[in-house]
């Protein structure tokens, strides 16, 4: 059994990571560490967990966290600025649930998170971790960036297409919508139940810090700059995000080229599932699962495609993802402990 | 007082349009018609409207229907094929809430509706009942098509931009998202509650009729065909329409000629608020009220605006503006029974 | 049209007054006072209340208050202290919305809020709020505390019974469940979103400060000292109170008996709604009016009724009650502003 | 590996069963029996089951059934007339999710069923599948009968006091909530979204089928007969039910005497999570396990305890529980393919 630790643990991907590892077989959590509740039990925050046998919370050292085989950490962005670097450099293996070693670019993280890059040293060193686009370059490295909610779920339905010439590259539209656990455990006043139940908001319009993860991605799959039109809005759920992506498709291109070009990119992904014509996924479809769904539809009339994808944002799009990373880098299968179907109830 | 009837009281539409006229203090409900419910009350099926001296359900009779100032047919599409002619030739008021006279073309009603129309005849009668673009041709009507809900949250953001040189008007994509009373009482698996509850889909993709509606009047709007790509949601709340729009500006548009144009148009509409530079609309600003509200954005990255759009979908889309029609067919201050404000919980 | 001002507007209740007071037609809001968002416009905070022409927040001031007709303080039970006094020994005419004149013994007050009452001298001139049980006290008094919204859903179901000599009064069970409004605006972690969503809890069970104010008023209906179970819960909904109470019937009490006993008490209540044999309340039923519906049903096998009421806790459990306080307080017609049927959907 | 079959697949019982099944690890679904959807995939219908490689829809055989180690039952009650008897008699292991063989006295059963039993012949050979309470009986035998939901969740709570000399166990009042897949896949008005989002209900008051199960195993618990008064809820939520129940105590008794019996009964018990004082179990701790969760208060003002139990309704309250039966009649271990924990979020 391989040993893991998670620091901040106390968040809603440190439960999440948790309710996954508990039931994973090949890894035992070791330690959990955290800056607000030491020596409480995880299980008193979140009584779900109640006989899961996981360790006390307890205050973060170097060498504690070092003894593991893997750390995960779960800290907000720039938060690990001293960990990370720390345990990294002392040899440890990381994967970064943050936004931290996610951009390549230095100045767009600066730029987009308006603060100094905590180790810009490191960076160059960190694989995003999104295995179905980097699973070779993951298996070998100490520091997997995480990838985000978002720009997991709008990446995976994008790239296989920047390349294939069916589609003008630069007229990709993202709106896609997220559960409330997105915004984490942290109280605000739009995450209130009464604030933001029955209600539909879009938020950070322009502005959102998925946008530059996202347009890294598919510029590196396009092999050329590319900018998004990327806007994010807030769903009266827990769990579960949903893209509807609109492209200006070439003249003439038809569905079947479309799935042929996803097929060949996905066909043998345990993790994604293409749906057939006609069918387009839902959250009921994928959440609690560690799944990516994707469809699309053709619109002759004004001859765009709209692609669906969905996954659940603290699986597929955090926790998950991670145990996946995980597997890689531990050298275990890729699915161990991730294959529960989603709930639909 | 003005004496009302409605055929179809029984649906939500039905519902709603009780509700407010309980309160508009200028009319009367005389008669409640039903298929399906003859001799009972509407309050036992609704006892949120106990104690509010309604007639009770009876079966449609054209005379007792003719008795009164102006009637509301709350049918499905193409159930008032008898009953709306008649009384429109008999000298009736008719505020029609469906869909059967709304579209000038019949070819394109047929095509979309996949059934012949039900009065080719009186079509060009019909005045499509959008107060804030036909206002003056409403007061004399004796037919007046009341507009689709997720129609009236488009048209309205959209129409003033169509002759305003300041965007691509063929790069329109409208993104909405409504509630499930959107759907109407009648039962179906993807709207029970286990169904629609906790998820979020896209439905309808690229052939809900709602389309050629919102392009005719864009169309009409802009002196030139327009098609748009419109892709409707489920939400899981009750009530309420919000739809993202995207356009292409031309070079160098600024949030500040936008509003221009915004403001020229709609600075006197009572029932439109627009939102200032940084604020957009969320659903529990505008549920409960007539009100539709705008707000928009500007990507200088991608030359895009951003257009979010609201309103409650069986007050300002479907009951409200009915009311709103009403008003003005029978001589009424156009806001009487329609200045409640939003319910925010 | 009478002057009045709310201290404390920028919590729900003072939206929820704000919103009622609007389309009241008999009052105009004169000053709306905070201590937390001076200068701003309410409808910053809550844009659903854009249009209705509402003044500025401003600080509060002795002098600004008196010139009202009417003011009522929407603050937590214990931040009146200073001003309630100074208002109402100046002349003024309080409905105060907190807990602070609620209970007649202030030892009991004290025992409950683990705090000193505010005003012990003043405590004996106010009335306590409930229309239904004290419409003649209310009308002359200038100071009306407002009852609680749990208390006043399980007061007006029981109040009937006290001295009917049909039920133990001693037996009295009140299991009650209650929307996410009732806790406020104020962020705290279990009305957080993706805590309350899809879940459902008892809390304060034993401990509910709710529980004196109704054994205090079903005392004094009962001519002796009463104690009850009362066990709140949380609901996953923005708005309502249901009660489902238990009482030990006499021997051989029937329906019909209960029933003649709840008719002649509130027969000619406006704002109550019984419900016939078979039939029970729902919160839809009664959501955004100012209605409290009341049924029952007779366990033969154990020989208990159960009584279910069910009311809006914003509405006729708080504002809405302040609204009618109101009327009866300044001569108006008690159901004025308040004959809104609930929505329903 | 043992083979297993279900007939009646396509309903909530049926999801639950194969989202369970699939990861258990030492079974293989071999057949899916429906009347609905023959020749169907069940991802069909619910594409949360895409990826695991289930078998497709059939038409039911006894042969096909009877080549399974063990089959599940998941129908209406009284749709199993036919089939459970020809597989039972035939030799085969059944566990019928029904009610049908969850009552003794066939009497009690057409009473609140109002039509005749089934198979009155093989009533007496089926073992009540409570494993907490029957686990020896239910090793050995081949038709079990799977307890409801709401009854799964009272009478844990309830059994271990009834022998205790504790309380009057006469007293006992059972005020349960339940999420709405409790009502099953078949629609009906009242389960709509827009019926039963944002609202709570009480209903079959006094009349729930639920109630003679209970009084039931109480009494065979206490040794004497016991009547309840069980009033159900209606949530909006889709899964997870609560009881809330009041019993009186005898004079003098305390909180630790109370959790001296729970513990006795319950310290061993893989599935049921005892609460310290001062803690209450939410749908949140339980919602997605197999795990029933027990807390309690003690009323000193007015002589009661108050418990409240939690359970998912889908799970420990049907399938989960089906799988527990399964496991001990196929001699795996109790706890096989049922540790997961609870979701929270």
């Amino acid at each position: 059994m391989y040993k893991i630790s998670i620091i901040g643990a106390t968040g809603y991907v440190g439960l999440e990571l948790a309710r996954l590892l508990c039931g994973h077989g090949g890894v035992k959590i070791e330690h959990l560490f955290t800056t607000s509740a030491e020596g409480q039990q995880l299980d008193a925050l979140y009584p779900s967990l109640r006989g899961a046998g996981l360790p006390p919370l307890e205050t973060y050292s170097k060498e504690a966290a070092l003894s593991s085989d893997l750390v995960f950490t779960a800290l907000p962005h720039g938060a690990g600025g001293g960990v990370i670097p720390e345990l990294y450099r002392a040899g440890g293996r990381v994967i970064d649930m943050s936004a931290d070693y996610r951009l390549n670019d230095i100045a767009v993280y600066e730029q987009w998170y308006k603060s100094p890059h905590p180790c810009p040293e490191i960076n160059g060193d960190a694989v995003y971790g999104l295995c179905e686009l980097y699973r070779d370059r993951i298996k070998p490295t100490r520091l997997a960036a995480n990838p985000g909610c978002y720009t997991s779920c709008a990446i995976l339905a994008c790239a296989p297409l920047m390349k294939s010439g069916l589609i003008d590259i630069h007229s990709i539209i993202i709106d896609a919508a997220s559960g409330v656990s997105g915004a984490g455990r942290s109280l605000s006043q739009g995450m209130h139940f009464t604030e933001a139940h029955e209600t539909y908001k879009a938020y950070g319009v322009t502005t959102h810090r998925h946008t530059p993860e996202i347009e890294q991605e598919l510029s590196l799959a396009a092999g050329e700059p590319v900018y998004v039109t990327f806007t994010p809005h807030l769903l009266p759920v827990k769990r579960g995000i949903l893209s509807t992506i609109y492209v200006n498709l070439k003249d003439g291109v038809t569905q079947e080229q479309l799935m042929e070009v996803y097929t060949e990119k996905y066909a043998d992904e345990p993790f994604i599932t293409l749906y057939p014509k006609g069918e387009l996924p839902e959250l009921k479809h994928v959440n609690g699962s560690n799944r990516c769904a994707i469809g699309f539809a053709i619109d002759k009339r004004t001859g765009r495609a709209i692609i669906v994808s969905a996954l659940d944002n603290l699986v597929k799009g955090a926790a998950g993802a991670g145990v996946q990373n995980m597997n890689l880098m531990l050298g275990m299968p890729e699915t161990q402990g991730l294959t529960a179907p989603a709930w639909y109830l």
